[in-house]
């Protein structure tokens, strides 16, 4: 096993009352995989099971269907801090190779998440204007304002949704998809036809997880603050952090864990 | 708005008795994005937005910030039946444009979700061996049993979780991850170095949704049977129904849908 779970320092914000604590998050960090000496793709994944993942990965895309197809595998690291970052693998004879793509594209063979968090130059515009903030007993509203706008989840239950929110904390649109990230996609491109990027002070409210894209295309629009249902990846917190994005997760019911940008949530404690 | 759901015929199984109705289903689909002449990027989305989604998609992955970056935009239909299934845009001189990269890769301009699903030329071995079936009363087992597995889940409350169930139902490895696709993979891999591929008669259970890619992973490693606590998409669905995969979702509780293979679920009012 990898590391596949780490701590973050955190404010729980309970009822309006926040605190601070440590919370477990999931880790989310790149692993190349290299074929017959060639960089093939950089995936973002959970450590852990690493052979097993990219073995899998090569059933789906290739002609691997036994355990002789894979001719040999190895995992390294080429940052000794973080497990494995890479698995070079090569392919019996006559067995037909997966179709060249790259995800994160890379022409460096070993990627971690440093290099991954050094990547992103930062926001074009600031992410909050000074005196921005946003009021923690107003995120209940926000969410459920979002809920009021999935109506394929309602019909169907099974659709990822992404609302934005003015900088006075106005519902602006809100818009579904199988996607987690075409819903964002959705919202910032209705943004950028309004004319309204980089969208300084407006926050982006979304129903799933976040993890490291969620938090690259708020960053790359200039969105002040992230809300979400379910929590952050280990990467997302780290990226949020860097540029100061706000960033909550598990906001349901009176409660929420923010991971970055606490001193733009004003609570009754921290007021 | 695109066709955002379609509905599909289903078998309800409540408590054991089995009931024919329809269900709403997020519709997936793919899209082309075409730049300057050139096929970017064939993704999937639910179809609506679609202009929105191709902007936003380009605020994150190229330099376009304003409107006016955009040169020209405009969707349109290779066919007749599905709505939009490409997008045409051309970026203003002096843009930089996405880095060139392909997930679902075509050499046609025009794919539509017949394409797609054409284009998997089908299972190397049988799915279900003659007489095999899961029994409903099964499920909530094969569902606790990868709850009971997913021990990052009960830390972070943020990763996707899969499971392997041998054809006599018996657990047989869980694995978890950030990308409900990473957790599938994980899974299969650890089954090809066991040398269990094909899969025939065994059972996946994955904690997620089911989209297109995760049912094409399956059938790739024959499995025959998909359970998910959340529900599948259109695309998924087609796909399961074009093969003869076992598919069912909302398994909670006693209740479950079968959007495809109900042959091979037995209950007490099918048996």
């Amino acid at each position: 096993m990898g590391v596949t779970t780490s701590r973050r320092g955190i404010v729980r914000v309970v009822d309006g009352t926040a605190s601070t604590t440590t919370d477990a998050v999931a880790v989310e960090a790149p692993l190349t995989i290299i074929l017959d000496g060639e960089v093939l793709v950089t995936t973002m994944r959970t450590p852990g099971h690493d052979l097993d993942l990219v073995a899998g990965w090569l059933v789906n895309e290739s002609g691997v269907a036994r355990p002789g197809d894979i001719a040999g595998m190895g995992a390294f690291a080429a940052h000794d801090d973080e497990g494995v970052d890479a698995v070079r693998v090569s392919l019996a004879a006559g067995v037909r190779p997966p179709r060249p793509r790259a995800f994160v594209t890379s022409s460096a063979c070993g990627v971690c998440s440093a290099d991954v968090l050094a990547a992103f130059t930062g926001p074009e515009a600031p992410l909050q204007s000074d005196g921005w903030a946003l009021p923690a007993d107003a995120i209940p509203s926000l969410i459920e304002g979002m809920r009021d706008g999935q109506r394929m989840f309602d019909q169907t239950g099974a659709l990822h949704a992404a609302a934005l929110v003015s900088p006075a904390l106005d519902p602006l649109w809100v818009r579904e998809d199988v996607g987690r990230h075409n819903a964002v996609d959705k919202v910032i491109g209705k943004a950028l036809f309004e004319d309204r990027v980089p969208l300084t002070d407006h926050t982006l409210v979304v129903s799933g997880r976040i993890s490291y894209e969620i938090v690259h295309k708020a960053l790359t629009a200039s969105i002040g603050a992230v809300v979400a249902v379910s929590g952050p990846t280990s990467l997302a917190i780290d990226l949020a952090r860097a540029h100061g994005l706000v960033l909550a997760g598990f906001a349901r019911g009176g409660r929420m864990n923010v991971y970055s940008g606490d001193e733009r949530i004003t609570t009754g404690a921290l007021a």
